[in-house]
């Protein structure tokens, strides 16, 4: 029970840690801002990472503890009815105030808190599994700052590089497929350790038989699509995709450029010419299923999708903040699949606050699987389900195409 | 092969018929009004029906078919992207011209034309087949109508009774269920009569044991929800449910009317007041799937209701236009599933201009079974797939509730 | 007074047959759309001037009176606060009921409650005086239900002639000036007949010396500046002006059409050739001030165009329901002045409910003086202001061009 | 000259040094944020009110001029089509970067520059004239600057004051009022100082006798109103005002506050608790026009306020950043007109891009007169015409009621 406190107390301060060091490269007016509703600002996610160790942790488990601030309950509460009111998502990036430097010391306080709490005698073990809940929250908020940071940063005039490493040449592609059998499988999470409610409980589903691409969709891939005309062909797409490319006049990739007849790409590294052995990258549900039609293929169901993973080793080493090996089976874009977000049979959502974490969110999102570069290491199951909205693409999403095996 | 064209010819007339009988009832008025975006005028429908034939057959197969006016093909075009531009469906009801009498000569023609296309030798099976689903696609609009005409007349001030035939008192509900054992389940359509291509293939899928009520969900049932508050506390609601009910102001199904403490409803047998007994009609999924987390209970997925229906003998005699047996086990109201709509594996699309029909919908919709009083005799299949939007509910729509064997 | 009574009948019952002349040449289906919000669904129109007769006279003077439908009040109510909620304005043609054969009963039993009034003895000069107002108000929907039936038929997939006869070509303009003198003018209605408040009360004001042309800006003056890229120019317009014409896309005036390089312009007579002499008409204020300015002269103000009316004889034979003179002083546009809509020194508004017909608009709109081929005959004063918003244009606005003497 | 070019860089640099002075006591996060889209974040008018110096004055005249950054021509560029595509005023404060010292080096750069020119020789009169502008100019946006700032603080969850100097109580207001008598009135900027275009030429307007206010309208009359249930009854509402009423749910001036039965009000001093003296501010044109309605009297006309104005001394000088004296004729609250802002009688607008300065927006603005206590010492001018859309409030702006003398 020492040694798990200790090496509990060990993650969490790494993982509190590891959300500053990503923040670290930013100006201060970069914290501030909210280019789109979806993005939050850098400073709201320092922030509400530690509301979700004061709601859920500090509140119920320290003696006597008391908040540190009562405005904070409604200002960093994301979307927890159960608590009462909170600020509206599209106006985080209207409120100066708190500054910078005092969300920091909230962090502080909060840290310092956990730190005597770990120390308590008598520690129950659903304190315990709800450290360990807010730790995978806090590696969630990391990619999100990811996400949101890469969209402040090319939201800018002069958009501006995150980091100014230079990107490598991406390795060549396979055109190679695996094949799996007609049959029984089992998904979903299986084993002792951390997983969401939205992963359980392990059960089976009825496949028939497929083939997988080990590739992903590279930027090539998809040029020619565009260069074939696949935005202005109402034929591949979704009806409401369709009515989605029409009203926003999407005709490329969200962080795609092009200048004269050259394409270019933004990325956390600066503007970069465009990579055809990338792997493809920020584009939405529709896009994905509009190429797939193209293309004469499909994407994966969520479960063909978890089969091919949990058969591959998890690769979790990051060299860059932009995905560069379509040959990687995982740790490089979340792939769309085919699969509408819902839930699994004999689901039994989280209890209490955070019973509306995952499942009240299963309506209109579609599932991703795979990981990306911007997870954080540690954070990868075969068995997890990362959602979005058919519209939404400044998440790190991808293609891994599939066929029927005939 | 002749006595199967007389038999079909039979039935088109018949279909055709059918569709002006329900319009008889209605004033010229009431043809051409869309109070909401999601209702077609009637007018529309006779138009587009007709326009049907003329596109998919008469064009294709009657010799030298002329169409009747050439600004029909974008006027009564719904959704059909690959024949070109068609007026926005929100603006079907700002359209005066053409005018109810010369809708009806266009239906004429068709009409017409379509008993001599039955004459000529020769015609390909494959014009047979599709004049097959032209009769269902009429079939399918006939249900529109009556949901559309229900809105029309439910939103004058004074709101107008399609028919004056009183309700009767509905049957008292029973409280007992049906259990299915685990296992793999065979869904889909099997046979060669006619089915949509979203009913196909036929194919496996592992079911959980699982408990399906006898019952629809009454009005009692729902008022119970209502009474206790259901509206007003987000803990059961979809988070997009959730908004849905606070931007809308949502506090009843559609059609209710509260006076002083009286409810009554909206049918298209006029006002009448609540019968608790009848079951619950004209409500979106997010207000079912709210009021079975409210009761601690679930919607079934599409091949547990599939299954259910497939095991009960289906149910289409109608007696009214207004939902009245809670007991039947379809036929009264469509049923809303906890599944999203997508495809079946190894799905394949109509070919053609009916490529469009059903696939390109699959998309944030949800899948509704078993009929409704409004659905033409002859138009039932358990393995048939309604789908509507989670918010949507000027359909007839109810609830039958599922729960997990223990 | 007798005289009077039975003079004040009979243009009762004149003009109440003048607003069904009008309807005559519809269908029944052009009653009921309203294809932009501005537009009202004349079958409204018709139960609207019924109304006002009803609430303003009938019900205050008529002896037991009782209201022909209590659900009347609120639905053909336009904008009286005073008398509680109304239908939406923007709702009007969603609703198929009243038929428009219950409309006309409507019309009916008011028009027969009129007569009878007016033979009742002791009728106060309020009640003559109001009717006199209701006459003048139904004449003024009789110009909205040309304005609106124009659009209602312009609407249709096939525009419609609300009339077949022909249009004449129209005779040549004249490109000479009349200059006014500076000074102190009196403006503002002088005598003793009927006028609306807001041309009240008459009074001075200082006029520089200025020059007006004329003739109306002709289709051919706005054609050059079409030709001149105007529409392109951000130069020439409003800051709110060239929002409108980059939101909207407005590349002409609202009727006209182009097909290759040929113009015609859809009129109440069908589409017709656009005719290079004939008086521009249908375009907003912005496109007015846009014009003045690229030509480099400017819009008189109201006080300038009432000083120049008041020198002309009125001209009031309307031969068509198109402008055609370009050379007429008035009667053929109603052209918008430079001068924004608001009250005359020491105005004073209507009593009772009608203190709301006026005052209550006297924001963002500009003034439109000279009246068009869409006023009722006797319905001209040169001191008479219509206003409209700065971006309508569906009523038959013109320019008539001042500069500054020099 | 040489004393009028040293005496031209003295204002302009004290007045470059008070844009930052005011900013002096904001965070960097301050200086980023856009609450509502009429706000632009200091930052940008910090930017701003640089270009303005660069694109119009050192462009055109200093010798050899490189623009510091050509993405700030797009960036910084308020609305001047002439140049070009500007950042849509919406979206300024959704821009990170620049950040706050790249633009600190910017004003630098720019601040450089002007001296150098300054001492260049034969400098055109119209360069120093547009200097003279560029002063103007930037004392506008101090007064911007103040009302954004007010903005920004006001809406973060806990309002921060500006300043934490507590205000003095208001001196007792005073119901006396003055007369002026019937006749020709000259208005318009008269003399060879700086004006702005739209106060040209002095001109003669026919006034009729009025009597105007001594004292401003107070918090304390205002509130009579309220409790009167003012904003609750249509007949005191113009039409577009009361609709403005109802859709945003206005029941209290921008910077009211209730809590339990008492009012309090947000200022740059931080929240106070509401002082029935002081003079009412942060009204929209729609509440002045209906709280003048409700009481029976009217606001005056430009005209009339000018005259008035140009017969009392001018009120210069601050000691808060909050109205205090209701009694004091100018200097407190800007006063809303009754008069839509329009050109005067043979307007001419400034030249080339300063064009665009001022006629561009007289459309459905109204003119307010009087200077506030925002606005930069020195900036006042009783020919000065203000102006702003009849909703925005967040200006200075407040009532002088006026009356027709019987």
């Amino acid at each position: 029970m020492i040694d798990q406190k200790e090496s509990l107390l060990k993650r969490l301060q790494e993982t509190r840690q590891e959300t500053l060091t990503i923040c670290s490269r930013l100006e201060i007016e970069d914290f501030v801002v909210q280019p789109t509703p979806d993005v939050s600002p850098p400073k709201w996610h320092l922030g509400h990472t530690s509301w979700f160790f004061e709601e859920v942790i500090l509140s119920a488990f320290k003696k006597d503890y008391l908040v540190f601030n009562p405005q904070y309950r409604t200002l960093f509460n994301s979307y927890y009815k159960a608590i009462g009111s909170h600020t509206s998502q599209a106006d985080r990036g209207n409120l100066s105030r708190p500054s910078v430097a005092e969300v920091m010391q909230y962090r502080h306080h909060i840290d310092e808190h956990l730190t005597m709490l770990l120390s308590q005698d008598n520690l129950p073990n659903s304190c315990l599994s709800l450290i360990e809940t807010g730790i995978h929250h806090e590696q969630q908020h990391q990619e999100l700052l990811f996400m949101d940071i890469k969209m402040i940063l090319a939201s800018n005039h002069l958009p501006t590089a995150y980091i100014s490493t230079p990107l490598e040449a991406a390795p060549v592609p396979t055109d190679e497929w695996t094949s799996f059998e007609e049959g029984i499988a089992e998904v979903g999470y299986e084993g002792n350790a951390f997983s969401y409610d939205n992963e359980r409980p392990r059960h089976k589903s009825y496949l028939y038989p497929f083939t997988m691409s080990q590739s992903l969709v590279t930027n090539g891939d998809f040029l020619a699509f565009i260069e074939d005309g696949g935005y202005a062909q109402a034929q591949h797409w979704l009806s409401q995709g369709w009515d989605w490319v029409t009203e926003k006049n999407i005709q490329h990739p969200l962080y795609w450029i092009m200048k004269g007849s050259d394409w270019s790409e933004y990325t956390l590294h600066g503007i970069s010419s465009l990579d055809l052995n990338k792997p493809l990258v920020h584009i939405s549900y529709f896009e994905a299923a509009a190429f797939a039609k193209w293309k004469g293929l499909r994407l994966p169901t969520e479960q063909e999708l978890e089969v091919f993973l949990m058969n591959s080793p998890p690769q979790d080493d990051k060299t860059s903040y932009h995905p560069n090996d379509a040959k990687a089976t995982s740790g490089q874009v979340w792939c769309w699949t085919a699969s509408q977000y819902s839930q699994y049979p004999r689901f039994k959502a989280f209890d209490g606050l955070l019973n509306e974490y995952n499942g009240k969110f299963m309506c209109n999102q579609f599932v991703l699987k795979g990981n990306c570069v911007a997870t954080p290491k540690n954070h990868y199951r075969h068995s997890y389900r990362n959602f979005y909205l058919p519209e939404q693409r400044w998440m790190f999403s991808g293609i891994r195409l599939a066929k029927d095996t005939v």
